[in-house]
């Protein structure tokens, strides 16, 4: 089968691999119909180093179940199924507690962007949907594999709710699902942090209300300015940098809430004593978004979001490192696979 | 009158100070009954630099309200009255929003070891109860001034509920609170992290169900092997300092909360990576004390906790520079002051 392997920053290629297989009998194999490109995937294609073997790309996927095994009793081959970006066993302590991105048993996907994928724990893993493979939904359905149960995410641990103000950082797909999460869970006011005309177009399609297109010290001004001086209650982190992070302890305004979700590139999490007397809360992770579908999906068949508009270009295999490019270029916001 | 005064780390003097008056027509002034030394007045009373002058001393009271200026309209003269830590207009957003800490016109209080103490913005500040001055609760209604509070909000922000396990760090007075906070609000496990077999006894007494005496990595083995290998999935920071934070870090579960309270003395929180990985929330600050007594006093008042066992000395005005000691040398645990 035909998979993406990074080789190293910047190195990207379309190789044959060996075929998907059973190898547990908890297994399932997906053929894959609908991958994507994701920002997180660009932290290694700008900072590989060169990996003798190459590492497969990939965690967001929708497919068609090829094969289970043995043990496997609620997936059957022949499901469309939605691959959220962790694998689960759906039967330990952390699953049960609602947090399957700390499965037991559990991981992270690579190598989504191919053909075909091996799933472990396919019944604890997978979400089965009931439309056809090329059903026009597919774009919105492919989100719910990460980026909208992301943003969703960011928005909970953000403590959104109605009458919040909120402060979106990033206009990445994440953040423009945040946005999309924040009017859905009620917000008042939903100010996205962003400088790219296109993204901030679509930001405010989904709900922003205001736009802030400064950075540093010059952001934090102006997001206090379309606050009254207060910040925003709810701060959704959807970029991982430092930066980010010293804007969103400028901008929360006491008892307010930091829902991170961009994956860290910073160590300590600065700011311990101003979020300590300001009683900040600061919260996140990879998310759980797995159960998120159940109530983020109702949404999506029913049209009232729109999550798949954070694709602007969708590629065949051959066509994603080309795709990588382009979104690392900031061409494109997120890329489409259809392997 | 008389007033606690520190002039540096370890000298603590009774001096004649004026009056308190009313300055401000929101101003009281009430004859302090009740005062006490906080553990937080330890941090000064081991590092504060030689200060001209000195630093009036003491942020917990009950005291009986002797004037009230013009514009005062719920507290009366002869009121018997909670002071909470801090001072609050009781109007402004962060009042309403329910974090008084934060009010735009407050702040913290000092000099409430003495005889008598100004307060602004009594409307909002004071809490009157309906006891006499020298009833037996009062150890108890003292500590609804912080320490009850503060463990209470410590147990908020570490998401304390029924059937949860919950570490206390500290065997101080909030964090023995801490573990009256979480024994009431439901917690299924309560491990106590602390080495005075005093204090261990109190915190039985209290609920904890569990002992660990150990410090640093050993601590924290000893806390996973009580908890199934998981740990905590509520953690109680009640002392600031960051062998503690690191403690906490290393003994909260996946999916689970920091509730922090100790006055930090770090200014980073470390371990970004896995807090993040692990979807650990960080919360916790300075206890809005004063939204918490509606919840806390009909439990005193009826006996179901007894927070007021804190309290293991106490002393007359005279008494309270050698109440400084006997805390800093942990002879006594929390010395109550009757001026």
């Amino acid at each position: 089968m035909r998979a993406t392997v990074m080789y190293k920053a910047g190195d990207v290629r379309i190789e044959q691999r060996p075929d998907a297989t059973i190898e547990h009998p908890d297994d399932a194999v997906i053929r894959v119909t609908r991958a994507c490109i994701c920002g997180s995937d660009l932290w290694p294609y700008n900072d590989l180093p060169t990996t003798p073997g190459g590492r497969t790309m990939g965690h967001e996927a929708i497919g068609l179940v090829e094969a289970v095994g043995a043990h496997v009793r609620r997936i059957k081959a022949g499901d469309l199924v939605i691959m959220p970006f962790a694998y689960s066993d759906g039967s330990c302590l952390f699953c049960e507690e609602g947090l399957p991105t700390s499965c037991v048993h559990g991981g992270f996907f690579a190598g989504a962007q191919a053909e075909a994928l091996r799933i472990p724990y396919a019944d604890g893993t997978l979400y089965p949907i009931q439309v056809g493979p090329d059903d026009a939904l597919m774009p919105s359905l492919l989100t719910l594999s990460d980026v909208m149960g992301t943003g969703h995410h960011a928005a909970l641990c953000a403590k959104v709710g109605p009458g919040k103000v909120v402060a979106v950082i990033g206009d990445g797909a994440v953040g423009l699902c945040g946005v999309i999460a924040a009017k859905r869970l009620g917000a008042e006011q939903i100010i996205i942090l962003g400088r790219h005309a296109d993204r901030i177009a679509l930001a405010r399609d989904f709900g922003a209300t205001d736009v802030v297109s400064e950075r540093g010290e010059d952001a934090i001004e102006r997001v206090k300015a379309l606050t009254k001086g207060f910040g925003a209650h709810s701060v959704l982190e959807c970029v991982g940098a430092e930066p980010a992070m010293a804007t969103a302890f400028g901008i929360v305004r006491p008892g307010g809430a930091i829902g991170r979700v961009g994956v860290p590139h910073y160590e300590s999490v600065t700011g311990g004593m101003k979020s300590f007397f300001d009683n900040i809360t600061i919260a996140g992770g990879p998310a759980p978004v797995r159960i998120y579908i159940d109530e983020l999906l109702p949404d999506v068949m029913e049209g009232r979001i729109e999550p798949g508009r954070v694709f602007d270009r969708t590629v065949a295999l051959d066509g994603v490192p080309e795709g990588y490019r382009a979104m690392n270029e900031r061409e494109a916001l997120k890329v489409l696979v259809r392997p």
